[in-house]
């Protein structure tokens, strides 16, 4: 059950809007006419132009995001008036199609309906649209990212079946669930999956891994709240920062885990951690995925060049008078991250809205 | 000024030490004699059993320290009778003796006298006790460590003369400052600073950069506070983790910055950040220092290696009874973070006591 607006949020973030948009005229009138919609509907309804800065301020308050310059260039598509799941899910094509753009990738929100009293709101189960399946293997291993072993035995349960032969990057369906629908399935077309085949500067053997990785990033699990209204559905994206791909996705001891492959076949010694193999192969994926994406005209961004970024952000915002909240932890990249200017100070922590909620606050 | 020491204070700390010693009898005559020494002296002397225990649990609750695994092992040198700047030095230098073991570290703490009231204690100028001068370039730059300008800078006003020529690794010299003395310099022997030349299991070239490091890492400016009372020389030492040196001192752009230079060498494309040559020269200079130590016999560790172990230790704590505290982003290795178990999780911060405190809390 949603509770009613508390119209104290609500005017918290129209007074908001008004100073950061003196030209939009008298803040007193939109809230005292927002005061009176709460007070009628236990809700109310943002502006597009509220909506949109809503969502690029929401960005701006991400204290997990390192690529927070850019907050402005955030388009928001209005979608609230989108209410079955066969049209949420064709929206979400969409916005991967858009998001694309032929590779120079865009900035893009999609905004569904917000939840209100007695009106629940469609929501999307994915943790981002495009992730690969994970099946458990007669070995006890796992084929895929053993991260969606979990979902893709859901989906499988709701009648999924995914196309044989199995393999290491199938793409999961989308799950969209309204309360009148319940949870319904939605396979994405292949144009709207744009991947990019890893392969490596120097070393051919790394192409014959047959790696791949999707190239729209686009996180659709996220409620984000603005002036107190919640919108549980609202897929956004930006660009990969290599290392989300190479240190972390391919990487990851409980992810596909494959520097042990990536050092043997550069030959390391592997027998003791002394040697460095896992930071020397570390680097070669890392510099495969950078490489990969560059060669197909996709974009993407480097710790090195994010982190240099981020400070201009940070300072930038300290110009205007704003406090830019950053958590260390996330901040600092998962890979050399002394060398990146990011790892030698510290940062606000305060905590500031419009904001994104991760309702299942799990480790990162 | 010391002000009186806080009764609560030591009551909480020796009854910390009465419940984890429960064969050193009874608590409550201890705690009523300190209570009556304090009345009378403002403070209270620590019998070498629970300066020794207070040391241990100091490291034990060092937020910041990745290599607690060991901390029942530290060694304690009571020294709070050694009261002249000669006798303080010369104490300083046959802790490096022993310390360094033939190359077999020993964890190893020297404790000299506290502060008191109306008795101020001897203090060590050194943040470590073995540290290269750094001196200002004609051209603008750094000859040595550039964190050290401003205290090679002081030590000069002071009388201090580098051995000429000038080197990238001048040892400085131990400035200790008794109330009755002022500060007052001292060389240290030869024996007393071992060093390790770097060299790299495969790279010749290396060698020609003629770098190198003490072997043995001794804190000598953080104060140690047990029951209430401060003990402001008290250096201690463990053995390094190779990224100390390999990814900070030597890496750091504040510090050797050697990166550039190592790159060049490896041949690499340092014209933009995306070849990541930073993070291809930050492995191979890392595993020089790891192979520098190994092939000298000199103690050393890994990042992923003292990262298991850690984990180990917070398992310890935890069935002990005890939380660990942690800090994050101090206990993550400063390269291949995430490739690191100790990245994964969160940690307790609560602060505990026995603690290690810094009187100028510096970004690290
Ligand atoms: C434009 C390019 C962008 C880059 C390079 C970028 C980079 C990153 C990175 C590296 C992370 C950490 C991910 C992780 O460690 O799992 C992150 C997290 C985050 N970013 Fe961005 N980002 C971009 C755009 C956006 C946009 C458009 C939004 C929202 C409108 C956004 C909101 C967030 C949020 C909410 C998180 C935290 C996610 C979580 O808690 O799991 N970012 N970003
Ligand atoms: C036995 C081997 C040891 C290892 C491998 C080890 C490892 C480390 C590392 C890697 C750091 C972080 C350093 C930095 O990032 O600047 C650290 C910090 C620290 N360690 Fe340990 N340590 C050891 C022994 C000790 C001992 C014997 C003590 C005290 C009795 C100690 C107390 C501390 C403290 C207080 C810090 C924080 C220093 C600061 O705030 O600058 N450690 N240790």
């Amino acid at each position: 059950m949603t509770e009613p607006v508390d119209p104290a949020d609500a005017e918290d973030f129209l007074r908001l809007f008004y100073t950061e948009h003196p030209n939009e005229g008298d803040a007193d009138r939109r809230v005292a006419w927002v005061r009176a919609e709460i007070d009628l509907t236990g809700t109310y309804h943002h502006t597009t132009a509220e909506l949109t800065f809503g969502a690029q301020v929401a960005w701006r308050n991400s204290a997990r995001c390192i690529g927070r310059l850019y907050w402005r260039s955030l388009r928001v598509r209005d979608l609230r008036a989108v209410r079955t799941a066969d049209d949420v899910a064709e929206h979400c094509v969409q916005h991967l199609r858009q998001a694309w753009n032929g590779g120079k990738l865009r900035p893009l929100m999609s905004v569904f309906a917000p939840e209100a009293p007695n009106r629940p709101a469609p929501r999307i189960w994915n943790e981002l649209l495009i992730r690969y399946a994970g099946y458990p293997t007669e070995d006890g291993g796992v084929l895929g990212d053993p991260r969606y072993l979990g979902f893709t035995d859901r989906v499988t349960t709701l009648g999924w079946r995914p196309t044989e032969p199995r393999g290491a990057f199938d793409v999961l369906p989308l799950v969209v669930e309204t309360p009148e629908e319940g949870p319904r399935l939605y396979d994405l077309p292949a144009d709207a999956v744009r991947e990019v085949p890893i392969t490596h500067p120097e070393l051919p053997w790394l192409t014959e891994l047959g790696l791949r990785w999707h190239a729209v990033p686009a996180i659709s699990n996220i409620r984000m709240v603005i002036g107190g209204v919640s919108y549980p559905a609202a897929p956004f994206n930006g660009w990969y920062m290599g290392t989300e791909i190479g240190a972390r996705n391919l990487a990851d001891t409980e992810r596909y885990n494959l520097l042990p492959e990536v050092a043997r076949r550069l030959g390391l010694d592997t027998s003791s951690e002394t040697t460095l193999w896992r930071d020397r192969a570390l680097v070669e994926l890392n510099r495969a995925v950078l490489h990969s994406f560059a060669a197909a005209g996709v974009t993407i961004t480097d710790h090195h060049t994010e982190s240099d970024r981020f400070l201009k952000h940070v300072a930038k915002e300290q110009r205007a008078g704003r406090t830019c909240p950053a958590d260390w932890s996330w901040i600092v990249p998962p890979m050399s991250g002394s060398q990146t200017p990011v790892f030698h100070r510290y940062y606000d922590t305060e905590h500031l809205r419009p904001e994104f909620v991760l309702d299942d606050d799990a480790a990162h």
